[in-house]
């Protein structure tokens, strides 16, 4: 393999190494508040479990299944998963997500739920193989939750090593890759459940015949008392007997599977519960796929949940995961012998039930050699293997240092912490508390998507509402927040969340262009305040007439602390009005005349011709309580978990900067003032969100008529989404004409302030408009 | 009056008496090469004479009617009546536009072609009213043609005005304004006559009846000797007889003509030809709408077609007839008497007949007041009204002062111009002469639209095509050449004549941006040269992999004179690549790494899933003949009448600057250097259209197979307009990995390129958007 190595290093394709594809699958059961398994459906806004490719159930309807896609690097896989962990989670009511590979308190095997499917020949195909499965292995059996990590390298980069090298033939040369690397695994496997078996011990609730093996740790707890791997051992996850399947070829592998299935010992290659995995294109038709179009990538199947950990698995454990890959792939190997395929399958049993025994000893070519001295040099090779391929960094070096620690201090391992844990609390006890502690972390930067953080908040809202139902999702532009979603094999491209195919080009264009906005809006009989600008007097005079019966405001075009202003009533004389072009003009060169609209401004989401939010934002401010500084007050409001700095969150803190300590002064006020009780105290003139402002739903508060003239503005413009700003003097009288007008209709209207806004529901719009956009 | 030009004053809406409703209607008879009246159809490509409100027939088929929208000012109103007739002008083959309302050599009166319709009810109403008059008036006479003036003062005006009166109805307060002009009107036409009296002549074809009233002034040409108007004179465009239809009220008015009606005089209200008409909001049953929605507008009817003139009237007499109107408004008049009817009757008669006699008396009150001084005396109150409504300005003074110039010598009338052209010429002569000469006139800028030059060409060319198929068009902002198009109730909004509603918001975002086109591109399998931008030469490196096995380009990020680029071969090693780097990073901090396709960059202009046009550009450059220098031959081909300066021609002036200047010197090369027979030489590198480039046409010359690589381009953008540039390296070869590539597409691509180009069909794309936009 040194050849291998050589061409990757002097044709620079060493990025291939790291960059490659990865994706985790992973089971979690679910369970109530005291840790019974729960009786509950799958919840409905995941969608139908045969359709959404990110979460479903395995083998029970208690037994969620998350699965990332296939992924460039570790890290974005790594925060897939966590985003998957928390959007289920959070969605769970009054339930949690069993962190552990053994399943918690169990009811009676018969009341133990398999997942139900539609009534589809896919659904009933899914239900008759859970049936024969619930037969076969029992239920409780199907229950052992764990980690599949699936792998492969770019087909880019297999294109480049297959042309260097000798072989005819690309499938045969992919192929020979993927099978050493197997042959490797099933040899070297013990390390892995060694370092990462992580569930020693079971509930009292499983089979009896299981709990006869394992010492009682504590009430209802039992556990191997030096054993790694409940799951991965005798009682765990495993065919009725051990199967010798050939790993040399493609031909030969499958042909060793179809004659188990000929002799019905399984019922399809799906049944064999390998620890790890050859797979194919066409995952639907495994065997087939693998015979025709040859081995597309690995599943590494042993891997249990680590309770320690919120996601199961640490991102350490997915990069030793890889470099064990890599070093299985570079570590020579040509066949695996019957008594090395032996020896495998006896160490893979003596780490999982004694992995944690003083001076434990493994097979090793005929011999017995120390499993410590068998795995220090592993990991020695892996460091080899990283250091000539150039991929050595911090994530690989550090992952191989805790695994050597390990050997050196079992107390270390995962299994050991796992058992102490429930020899403390119980088994119970110590796995609920730890759910309980996870649900809590997935609170925390709920409006946000683990990996995405770079994104605006409103792209990552509609991104999670995209993976619950399933829809696939690819970043095209992360700078631009330009995504494409797809599902049945439509495709939307998406920037910004709002920008989508529902709106025309034209239609864009008129709502980012005030001045056509108003002629069409008021073309159509929607009232938009009256306004100009005007470099000199007499255009301003000129136009004296249009602003009559109008209260309108005469202002400098760039006004310092409102200098030059002036507010003309209802009724004005042409007087009154050059006086105040005068008094305008006298601060600077331009100055804008507007028709002045009393109340509020409000922002109006329109959908498809429907209001599905309205918000209205107030300056940075606090409320006092007659004893706490204005300072104190903005510490504690800048508390709430929805306000941060740089717009990451919804919500933005309270700066005690120059400009508030300026405004406050023009109030005669300073940070050190005790407001009264409930006496607000602004902070900010100015109501942006991005300045400490507060936004408030109002959605449910206006009268009907200003939603009909928000859509009628819509229409008028032809927009399906967008975000109508309108002046309404008193939400609750009727509109006329001189209480409310539209400032602008904004073509791209930011979706989370409407989802977490200050005061007010979450209004979902990530969900709606992903229904209009027919997903 | 006063009263109401006080208010004017004081409430300063001046502006209102310049800003107003303006029309012109203009009928021409078409000609064939040696004068007849033209035997042929009425051009289809105007389509349905009674839905293309722009352009249609009058009575005779041969009779084009021309009619400008209601525009806010005279200039815009100008500018469309010349844009309308350069494009009918240009639309006809081997025929003109005659320019006189007195008509060409005629056919025998059966022989003279009516207007044909469509078998539609309003079709057949059209024709049997044309039966009618035929029978009635003879068609000779309703051949003769002029112009019609169509004026309302802005409602919103009105409405200001009528807040400030006494009057209890806006209505009668509207009609009162209109029925004073007219009154004054009546009494004062003859000076219109007068001035813009513009044909004494007759062809001898026409009615023997009339040449015998006249003079024989030359060949077949017959005149009165001292009349100003043929058409407004007794043999002219008028009724049987003189009805007497009161302007005193709009229900007295009503009640007139419909007794007429009943009388059987006429057929309906549009019989009456009066020499100024009252209009209504519902034309199409005109009399029963002024009854009911009161008076709209004013049509002048009385104005002659004046040859001397392109468009058959100059801009000065639309100022003077404004002005005239005011006049009529601002001078007192509350009943118009027996005798004031009277004797406005009998000096518009005698104007016509004998306006250019010396010492000519005029009725006035009972007795005879020269012509000169009423006419002085008119002139002197209508430029005391406009300066006392402050509109004074050169537009109106000047007119005022050509028409007090013809009072002192009756020589400066177009009457008199026209009389002594026909004497010298003949009649038909004369005239034909004019019509050629305007046609000539219509074909300079013919790429351009008149009033709208400071539009791109681009949209100055949609909106052309939009007219000739009688689409409504509204500028919404100028600047951003941002547009509405209307007909049978569907609006379009336009933006750079390629920005519509067809393309959705997503597929524009798509093509704006470069790295997520590529990627599409890739997915569909569309061939896109290889690249990438680089700051150091690791991640350079990085990506060698990417490049192999393609020619290509290693340069600096800014590169001057060629400085640090390497082209490597097909074939290139590590270290190749490596010493280009170092090349390219010797000259600049960031390079440039793109695969070279070699050949030639053609846009592919695709609208509707088909490709409607292909263009190369070539840098400037002139083809020697071996005898004139660059310098000279750069001249000559700057007379091209397609190249201007500052983007208002399709091509540009090839400028000899310094950059010319030194692109010469690197071929040593200089201005006074006589190119050989044949030799091309390149004044620039770029090929851009803004440096002088030529465009030219290759939309038949390219394999198909190309054209579907740019159609399936834009179906994956999901574009229904947009232009692919496309690298080929040569156009008959067929396209493989490596010949071609797609450099980007465009949003927006302009249409104009396509139509003018240096060499080759104009590919018609404004038609061909208007097509795609259902219109």
């Amino acid at each position: 393999m040194q050849k291998l190595m050589n061409i990757i290093n002097d044709k620079k394709l060493n990025r291939f190494l790291t960059k490659c594809n990865f994706g985790i699958e992973k089971e979690n059961v679910r369970v109530d508040s005291s840790g019974h398994l729960a009786m509950t459906k799958h919840p409905d806004i995941f969608g139908d479990k045969l359709k959404n490719p990110y979460i479903t159930t395995d083998f029970s309807e208690s037994q969620v299944e998350i699965i990332t896609p296939s992924l460039d690097t570790i890290e974005e896989t790594y925060n897939f998963l966590e985003s998957l962990h928390d959007i289920v989670s959070l969605e769970l009511k009054d339930e949690y997500l069993w962190p552990q590979s053994t399943p918690p308190s169990l009811p009676n095997e018969e009341n133990i739920p398999v997942s139900t499917f539609e009534e589809t020949s896919e659904g009933n195909r899914a239900q008759k193989y859970r049936d024969y499965l619930s037969l076969k292995y029992g239920k409780q059996k199907q229950l052992l939750s764990g980690i599949h990590y699936n792998f492969s390298f770019k087909d880019e980069f297999l294109n480049l090593l297959y042309k260097e090298s000798k072989s005819s033939d690309f499938k045969l040369f992919k192929d020979k890759i993927y099978l050493k690397i197997s042959r490797n695994f099933f040899k070297y496997r013990w390390l892995l459940i060694y370092l990462f078996g992580a569930n020693p011990s079971i509930h009292g609730t499983y089979s009896k015949k299981c709990v006869g093996l394992l010492d009682k740790v504590a009430p209802d707890s039992f556990s191997y008392p030096l054993g790694n791997s409940f799951r991965n051992g005798m009682c765990g996850y495993r065919n009725k007997e051990v199967f010798d399947i050939s790993y040399n070829s493609r031909k030969e592998y499958v042909e060793d599977i179809k004659k188990l299935i000929s002799q019905k010992k399984l019922i399809s290659e799906k049944e064999y519960y390998s620890p790890i995995r050859l797979k194919a294109k066409d995952n639907t038709n495994l065997l087939k796929s693998i015979e025709e179009d040859g081995i597309e990538y690995l599943e590494v199947r042993l891997l249990d949940l680590n309770p320690m950990i919120k996601t199961g698995i640490s991102i350490d454990q997915l990069y030793f995961v890889h470099l064990f890959l890599l070093f299985c792939l570079f570590t020579d190997q040509d066949k695996l012998t019957k008594q090395e395929t032996w020896e495998g399958n006896k160490n893979h049993d003596l780490v999982a039930h004694y992995g944690r025994k003083r001076d434990l000893e493994l097979f090793n070519k005929g011999e017995f050699k120390f499993l410590k001295d068998l795995g220090l040099d592993i990991i020695s090779k892996m460091d080899k293997v990283a250091e000539e391929l150039k991929i050595s960094n911090l994530n690989y070096t550090n992952t191989l240092r805790e695994a050597i620690e390990s050997f050196h201090n079992t107390n270390l391992l995962i299994s050991s912490k796992i058992e102490s844990g429930i020899r403390e609390e119980g088994f119970i006890n110590f796995n609920l508390n730890l759910a309980k502690k996870y649900y809590k972390e997935s609170q925390i930067d709920n409006f946000s998507l683990k990996g995405y953080k770079d994104l605006e908040l409103s792209t990552q809202i509609l991104l999670k509402d995209a993976i619950k139902r399933g829809i696939k999702f690819e970043i095209l532009d992360r700078k631009e927040n330009f995504i494409s979603l797809t599902k049945n094999g439509k495709t939307e491209y998406i920037v910004q969340a709002t920008k989508t195919s529902l709106d025309s080009y034209s239609t864009v264009l008129i709502m980012e262009n005030k001045l056509v906005t108003k002629k069409i809006l008021e073309k159509n009989k929607i009232k938009v305040p009256k306004g100009g600008y005007y470099t000199n007097s007499e255009d301003a005079v000129d136009d004296f007439y249009k602003y009559q019966g109008f209260k309108t405001v005469v202002k400098p075009n760039s006004t310092n602390f409102g200098l030059g202003i002036t507010i003309l009533p209802q009724k004005f004389t042409l007087k009154d009005y050059q006086n105040a072009l005068n008094f305008a003009f006298g601060e600077d060169d331009s100055i804008l005349i507007e028709e002045f609209i009393e109340g509020k401004e409000y922002r109006i989401f329109v959908l498809k011709d429907k209001v599905v939010g309205i918000l209205h934002r107030v300056p940075a401010n606090v409320l006092g309580d007659g004893k706490h500084t204005i300072r104190t007050l903005v510490e504690e409001k800048n508390k709430d978990v929805l306000r941060g700095t740089g717009y990451k969150k919804p919500l933005q803190k309270i700066v005690l900067g120059e400009a508030e300590e300026t405004f406050l002064a023009s109030q005669n006020l300073y940070f050190d003032y005790i407001p009264k009780k409930d006496e607000t105290i602004y902070l900010r003139e100015n109501s942006n969100i991005s300045t400490g402002g507060d936004s408030i739903d109002f959605t449910d508060d206006i009268l009907d008529e200003y939603k009909q003239i928000a859509v009628d503005s819509a229409k008028a413009a032809d927009a399906t989404i967008c975000g109508v700003d309108m002046m309404i003097k008193d939400i609750k009288e009727l509109p006329n004409d001189s209480n409310h007008g539209i400032i602008e209709i904004n073509f791209n209207p930011a979706i989370h302030i409407h989802c977490y806004p200050y005061k007010g529901k979450n209004r979902k719009l990530g969900e709606k408009i992903l229904d209009s956009l027919g997903f």
